[in-house]
């Protein structure tokens, strides 16, 4: 479909809006019952990314353009007339994109290889000759899923070049670089999402040669369980790549530890990716992290039917004593986001060069990452998507590095099988000791730029100390639904055996509001979204379901002696209209979606229950956000 | 395009032709210049397998139908409006076909494996669910050709079953399930035409199950020359193969001894086929035998150009001993058929339990044979195709067994490295030897059937004895284009060292002739047709070039003492109109195209040069042939 004509479409439907008069100081009718688009921007984020129009799916396709130092955040893409492959965004900032064409995809399904669909792929930004050339799953049958036996052939691995900047990438003039999953692995749960990536560490563990290129393949055997499957390129076209064995490989539907703190491996893993870390970001000769989608569900297993998603992150050793094949082995896992619709992670690598680094004197290469939020629970849900014009988003921009919690009392808190572990510089029997995990931020240039742009920022008393169970609304709350929260919450030792419940209630009014908040009694983070919206009574597809997610906070020397407290809890949320994103601590991360239907839902309140001695400390609200598509008509 | 559509636009052309009032006592105009389909008739074969309208390419995708009996006769077939893909006829009899559907396709390139062409197959006659199962070459890209660099994933090998008896063959939805050669095969040369066999021998020396069914595909590796590579089925719904390895190679541009009887191996091999045969045909624990096509160019090679064109036999021992690899090591060699134009040569089983081997009495399982006969030289020629309407024909059907050469004196014409062995019955010491090659033969029941229909019979004089040179008409000729000759030429022990020609002026008149005859000075047969066609000085494509063929007759032992003579020359010759097929002595054959112009010729004559002593015996013509298509409308 040309872009001017759903463009064109669009803005004679929106220009009906009002005329339609749909009220949003009224309870909401049957959404589905609206006419097409007329929820255009009823939930609207402003600083996330996702495309004018239409749908998006996961992250991927994402590179810097050596040549212009942009970064390009792709994304799969579905718009109208059937039109279905992938976009992008390109970003000198991290703050603001500009459609990387106007269509605004850059490959669509249809070609020899993909006739049915263009599925994740990942960028080599200086490939043949020199051009940004992607490997991506090209589709040629379906269905396809971990939960029935594999169609031979359904996923390949094929090329596309871009010799335009990115606008558009070009199939190469022949079939699948990678046709299949190798002999015998004739049954596999899944092969795609390819991953390519460079390290100094694999190229002398495989006496590769210097800076060879490698790709993971994301999947499983059936009865055997996930694996990430390691491929090494073969000649300097990317033509060939040599298949080099299971680089990770889990027993199907194990898990890290009981599961607690990183959910399942699963069935089957879907778009891993791999990369060093260090303190400061990317370092190829870091500590190794995947990250990887692991999809499983309770027995029976209903064909067709993949019950859970989990987007895990997981710190590894690389082995090579195991018959000469390399190896992953697990050090510590964790959840990458604990929302339920937030999934297919896509990170990559943000050089020091890039233009977005060179802007905020950034001198370390950054490992950046964007989370799909899917907007209709993995299209299980009826969500009203034709009367809003659009489905999804991504999630804000983090960069990720190696994180530690110095000082932490080594009790039984810290001897479990969790998503931190000893650092290697700790001594594991002292009394106090440092925790190695991952350190998940929002994007450095995000988070300045919600401050400087504040239209509104306002303080909440310093050292709000509460007591028992209340809701106490804020002296000042946002007018908006555009706005980021921080605070500090302070526990007294004695929480840790209580019931307390600590948090906030935002997007709130008389018939709406959605409550954030740790609780003890299972070191949990709750988004309480039960009365998060009116329309949810009225129209099937807005859940009201709790989000929850597993969050330690440890117990942390304090001076002389073996005192010691409750490490504090630093929560950022941030509230971009239905897009809900929870931060803790540089290591724990629950987006969300709350639909919340009154315009005057905006109200703040701190929220608790048994919460004696509980304090808040530097609660401020920035208001505004800012507009991450400021070249957009819409 | 559907069936009735060029059938009725052919019929009205057919009708003008006399109006259009072509006049075959008269010297042809530039045929070019001709309204499409006028030369319909003008060389069609009646005995022979083709089309009944467009272009016939290879002969595939053979079987028996185990539930009728029926031989299912495929070939490529390419139809109007770009309707391209395979069809066949189905016989009981060996000698009469009836088109397997009106379309007569019974599979069609444009599915998502073969969005280019359907290119050879061979077929698996109680496959998945008993069903006839092909597994033929899915084409996704083109060029292809083994003098450029491969096209990855250019040819993949997919799977289609039919379950109404032959008439279509559906393509399964999934991949092909060989997707191109196994890595680090990167650069083949071709990779098309799997050959599914069943082989007790294979299945001992591999340690398969019992009956497991195998296929070769042929190609080649650019830089080492050409192979056949061999997989094992891996289950039971023959979804995956397994390869191992690499069953025969041979060093590029090599050839079978001095190259003299066999060519060239070339640089790719095509349709490679492989089976066992004993003296009385097809035996799985026989003597192994390939067949291939053989690609080769002179130096410079020529992009996109293969100059040759070889269809060559070969049989082989099985070596295990190569690090346990399987290996055929060739024996003997020879052209399965010399002509130019006869390529592609497609063999299968034929049961004992056949309909025609059931109706002829035939006890023993047999292996027939089909090859192209190209009408416009590979493409190359400029062959006036739109005004035949049709182009390219398949050659008569023939059996293949273990032939034997009986009594033959042991001197240097026996030891060469040729197209026969010393048996490995014979003391290769001793003064006389029996020697083994391949056994070609007119399929019995064709052979016969020409006789036994034969409209008028005639008999040369018994014994007749020529002298010198000339050109002796037979007393009787045919009236038409189409009859069967046979005869038998001795030649004096003094040939051996002369310059005589011996052999027959055929299709003659004051304007045309043809001859075909044996010349001792370099054992060849030969087939001069530079006087063949009045239209060859008209119409570009009407080749006018001569064939040859080497060919040795060996010196018999007679009787007593070290007496001895030359073989005997058994010639059967069948002209079909304009496809001319020589065979002599059941180890010999050379099939082209002979276009003679005017309806007068259609004289005999016997054709010799130095030829003193030599004597013609039992010169016998059956005229007529017969219908091979009884229920074809024309």
């Amino acid at each position: 479909m040309p872009f001017h004509e759903p463009l064109a479409a669009l803005a004679l439907l929106l220009q009906g809006i009002s005329a339609f008069g749909i009220d949003y100081t009224a309870a909401p009718p049957n959404l589905t019952t609206l006419f097409n688009n007329t929820l255009f921007y009823t939930w609207r984020p402003k600083t996330h990314l996702l495309p004018n129009f239409g749908h998006i799916g996961d992250p991927c396709m994402q590179y810097t353009d050596p040549a212009t130092g942009l970064f390009h955040a792709g994304y799969l893409y579905s718009g109208g007339a059937g039109e279905s492959g992938a976009a992008a965004g390109t970003t000198g900032d991290l703050i603001t994109y500009v459609d990387v064409n106007e269509d605004p995809s850059f490959i669509r399904r249809g070609g020899i290889n993909d006739p049915v669909a263009v599925f994740d792929g990942s960028v080599i930004p200086a490939g043949i000759n020199g051009s940004a050339t992607l490997l991506y799953t090209s589709v040629s049958y379906l269905p396809i899923q971990w939960t029935i036996p594999y169609v031979k052939g359904s996923e390949t691995q094929s090329l596309a070049v871009s010799s335009d900047g990115g606008r558009n990438f070009t199939k190469l003039e022949f079939g699948p670089v990678i046709p299949g999953p190798p002999f015998p692995l004739t049954n596999v749960t899944g092969f795609r999402d390819p991953y390519v990536f460079q390290s100094p560490q694999l190229d002398r563990a495989l006496s590769s040669q210097e800076n060879a290129w490698y790709n993971i393949i994301s999947g499983g055997v059936h009865g055997l369980g996930p694996s990430l499957f390691l491929f090494r390129q073969y000649d300097a076209e990317f033509r060939d790549w040599e298949y080099l064995g299971e680089l990770w490989h889990e027993q199907a539907n194990s898990s890290w530890g009981d599961g607690t703190w990183a959910g399942r491996w699963g069935y089957n893993f879907e778009v891993g990716n791999i990369f060093g870390l260090d303190e400061d970001g990317y370092n190829a000769e870091g500590e190794i992290f995947t990250t990887t989608g692991a999809e499983w569900s309770e027995e029976p297993i209903i064909p067709q039917v993949s019950q859970f998603r989990e987007m895990l992150w997981t710190a590894h050793t690389l082995d090579t004593s195991s018959n000469g094949s390399l190896k992953l082995a697990p050090t510590m896992a964790g959840k990458l986001d604990w929302g339920a619709f937030a999934y297919a992670a896509a990170g990559k690598i943000l050089p020091a060069n890039s233009s977005a680094s060179q802007a905020s004197g950034v001198s370390h290469d950054r490992f950046i990452t964007y989370l799909w939020l899917t907007g209709d629970n993995f299209g299980t849900s009826d969500f009203p998507k034709v009367q809003q014009g659009w489905d999804g988003s991504l999630t804000t921009v983090r960069e990720s590095s190696v994180g530690t919690i110095s000082g932490v009392v080594n009790n039984n808190l810290v001897n479990e099988t969790g998503s931190w572990k000893i650092s290697n510089s700790s001594d594991s029997t002292a009394s106090t000791v440092e925790l190695t995990t991952l350190k998940q931020t929002i994007a450095r240039e995000v988070y300045a730029k919600i401050i400087s742009n504040a239209e509104r920022a306002f303080v909440e008393p310093a050292c709000f100390v509460v007591n028992g169970s209340g809701v106490e609304a804020f002296q000042q709350s946002p007018i908006s639904k555009f706005f980021m929260l921080t605070t500090t919450i302070r526990f007294p030792a004695s929480a840790r055996t209580s019931g307390v419940k600590a948090g906030l209630r935002i997007l709130g009014s008389e018939h709406e509001h959605t409550d954030i908040y740790y609780q003890f009694s299972n070191e949990s983070m709750i988004v309480d979204r039960s009365n998060s919206s009116a329309a949810a009574s009225t129209t099937p597809g807005i859940l009201a379901n709790n989000e929850a997610g597993r969050f330690r906070l440890f117990d942390i020397a304090t001076g002389a002696g073996n005192s010691s407290a409750i490490e504090a809890l630093n929560l950022t949320i941030i509230v971009d209209n239905s897009i809900v994103e929870v931060y803790a601590n540089g290591r724990f991360t629950l987006s969300t979606w709350v639909w919340s239907w009154y315009e005057g839902s905006t109200q703040i309140s701190f929220f608790h229950e048994e919460a004696d001695g509980v304090q808040y400390d530097n609660t401020t609200v920035y208001e505004g956000l800012f507009d991450a598509w400021p070249l957009r008509s819409y």
